[in-house]
């Protein structure tokens, strides 16, 4: 396969290594595979171009691996472009990359302009039949081209470590392994406390910044009591540089979700150096808000001031911004509208706060609710069980060749697995890591502990290499 | 679970043991489980009443295992009154016994009478919705009533056998190993030369009588002579006392598939003993069969009467039968129509014929008009590539406790599991067995071979049961 540069890529991949910025010569191809709509069914039996991306630079045939990107949610060049670990690695296992677009993100939509208009075309949106665009898509892979006799290696952060893991346990005739970044594979039912995740965020805080935390939990009442009279809202409206003023007291609880989303994005992108993962950001950006928190027992309006500052660090690090709209999600590129979606049929997390263990309001998990609110904003019903039903729980020790890596300052490390499960199901821990830092490309300022990760990695990515080449040989395939 | 005494299975259960009719009481109850229709979307939102039989007479809490049948094409009493193995080994085990019926067979029909009306409501007829209608139920049982600490093994034949497999394939944390009896999981794509099916039919009438295949070999040049003239055609139809006269060539082709289904069928249930799987049938029926067929030198009249006689032994045993239907199907209580479809559909198991090596005529695998067959009769066409892609081909060394039981006699083997894969994924031969016969009760004509593998076959199950006690154990699950 030829190979083009686009210049997206080049620009995001450039690293500092100490003193010198360096950029890997990062170049991929753009393909379009037909996939069924629905795998699962005869019914619609009419197809969609499902887009991947692939770099064959490095690629050595007869046996070079695959190292098989499971595309998450959103458009697949935004994990192109923050897996650098792939584009690290490729060289040394003379690997080929392939980095596959997840249905209904990106360029992928199945009934293209009408595949988020009714439930009926949402229907295909599912962790199922992505898995199963997948596995179809590496037999074509193997099938075509010289690829035969190449292993191939699922890897993926968060929903695409999930993707991944599960990739490797429904599928392992098509990956010999999975590399699970930051995949909160037990965010589900009641496989770990639901306070956990807000615990974690809160301790991120807490150790950012000498009354960081503290201010955040004193913040909400302060909100609350400007909330409660038509000046205070007009008031919270013109501090926070709101783009549309907050209208009443339904305004006011949507302000308080998108703080706490603000706050959780930080505890999940707090690297070690600038990153414009889901915003531009400076290195360990929670420092860096924390340091307009340091004093919690400010009245409220000088409170609420300081979090102003706070989050314009997350908003508005480049300084273009000129006002900040709380209707925006707040994760940029990500693809919210689908994930949405899917959080409202399989991918049910439950997560609650207490605000004594945490920095934020007790909030209850209260799943009828949660229903309700999806059945309005999707007309479709979650299945809070369905995930265990499907992947397992924590039951999965029949599985093999895994790694599920985790950061302890992520938040979705709540849900990871933390303990490996035997020998080939291995939890890797990444101290001073949020999230997925494991698959960023190689930093200077890389705490030790994510070297040490990736080396390992590495180093169970060649086992598994290895042994496909053994059995092979062994069975002439 | 309290007990009801169904009569039709006391009577079907009995069995000849040396000189005594031994009748094993067995009970069982029948439930109903709200299953969704589709599992894999949520736009179809609504339940069907999955039927399930369940016996725990011999179940012995805390930790007594389940043997879970994993229902196939058919009303599932006729699973249960035909896998006498179970009930035989349910008080060696402290067994509970659960058979679970397959969606739009016998009761479970997801959308009443209309589900065979229209593609739409067929299109959640496929295996992966099958297993997961058995994952779930499974689990309800694990958390509802006593059956916490209770391994649940998978048990099939034949599609069922493939679900038995399949199933701890994909879903290795809801059962521990699975006895996948005479399971042609290899009978698709290419994995297996398409004329070995029919090779074995042709062996075990070659067995079974001197001249006998030659018979058979013989009567189709016969019955294409005699297809050839009104007065042959008409000869045919008085000759084997059809129902309905042949009334032109396209008849004669339809009688010549009957005749087929026939001599397959009794390849697949040639018993050492007398049974009613199919059809009621003597000991040993092909033997009966080819006493009708010694001579396969005679003129077409002569010959083609023999063949009617040897036919008659396949449909009227009982001698209540007074003509013979050629639209029947040939395989009485079984849900051909479901299955026609599900061939249609996922399904899809090449077979050929040359004539040379086997005794029929020669007969091509054409893809492309099985598809256009299809698309005639259910408004679907077949995905020829999907069972490997879902569920492996050849390679599913990564899966675990399978035990793929194959007898010599059936031709289903042609497509089955007949060498050890692994120390845990295990090729169980049993010579002069038909289709699967270890499923059967114990019978004083058992040929020893059955007898050594089902005895391998509980010592296998008492391995995984007591591997999952310490696994537990050690969980403190």
């Amino acid at each position: 396969m030829a190979s083009l540069t686009p210049s997206c890529c080049l620009f995001l991949l450039c690293t500092w290594l100490g003193v010198s910025l360096v950029c890997p010569q990062i170049t991929y191809e753009t393909y379009y595979f037909d996939q069924k709509i629905d795998h699962f069914g005869f019914y619609e039996d009419s197809t969609f171009k499902q887009r991947y991306l692939v770099c064959d630079s490095h690629w050595k045939t007869p046996n070079g691996p695959i190292l098989f990107y499971t595309g998450n949610e959103g458009d697949i060049t935004l994990f192109s472009n923050n897996t650098g670990f792939m584009w690290d690695v490729a060289e040394e296992l003379r690997a080929m990359l392939v980095f596959a677009e997840h249905r209904y993100y990106g360029e992928s939509m199945p009934f293209g302009n009408l595949s988020y208009s009714e439930p009926k075309y949402l229907n295909y949106l599912t962790s199922e039949q992505a898995l199963a665009d997948f596995a179809v898509l590496i037999r074509f892979f193997k099938e075509s081209g010289d690829a035969k006799h190449s292993p191939v290696i699922a890897i993926g952060g968060s929903y695409g470590g999930m993707l991944a893991a599960w990739l490797r346990m429904k599928y392992p005739h098509v990956v010999v392994g999975a590399l699970a970044a930051s995949a909160p594979v037990w965010q589900f039912e009641n496989l770990v406390p639901c306070n956990l995740y807000y615990q974690i965020v809160t301790n991120d805080f807490k150790k950012s910044g000498a009354g960081c935390a503290e201010s955040v939990t004193k913040s909400w009442a302060a909100i609350n009591r400007m909330g409660e009279t038509d000046d205070g809202i007009k008031w919270l409206s013109l501090a926070f540089h709101l783009c549309s003023p907050l209208k009443g007291k339904e305004d006011v609880t949507a302000m308080k979700s998108w703080l706490i989303e603000t706050w959780v994005n930080l505890a999940m992108v707090d690297y070690p150096y600038p990153a414009s993962f889901l915003e531009p950001l400076p290195a360990w950006p929670i420092k860096e808000v924390c340091k307009h928190l340091r004093n919690p027992k400010l009245e409220d309006k000088a409170l609420l001031q300081n979090i102003f500052e706070a989050i314009n660090v997350y908003y508005n690090y480049t300084g273009d911004t000129s006002c900040l709209n709380i209707s925006q999600n707040a994760v940029g590129s990500l693809g919210d509208l689908g994930w949405s979606y899917q959080a409202c049929t399989e991918m049910v997390m439950p997560v609650c706060a207490d605000g004594v263990t945490d920095m934020f309001e007790p909030q209850t998990w209260d799943f009828d609710s949660y229903s309700d609110d999806c059945y309005k904003l999707w007309g479709v019903r979650p299945r809070k069980s369905w995930i265990t039903s499907q992947y397992g729980g924590r039951n999965i020790s029949a599985a093999s060749n895994i790694l599920f890596s985790n950061g302890d300052l992520d938040p979705w490390s709540a849900g990871g697995v933390k303990q490996s499960l035997s020998d080939s199901l291995v939890a890797i821990l990444i101290s001073d890591g949020a999230h997925h830092l494991d698959l960023r490309s190689n930093n200077a300022y890389d705490p030790k502990s994510v070297i040490q990760a990736r080396a390992l990695e590495v180093a169970y990515m060649k086992k598994w290499i290895k042994q496909y080449g053994e059995q092979s040989h062994v069975q002439g395939v």
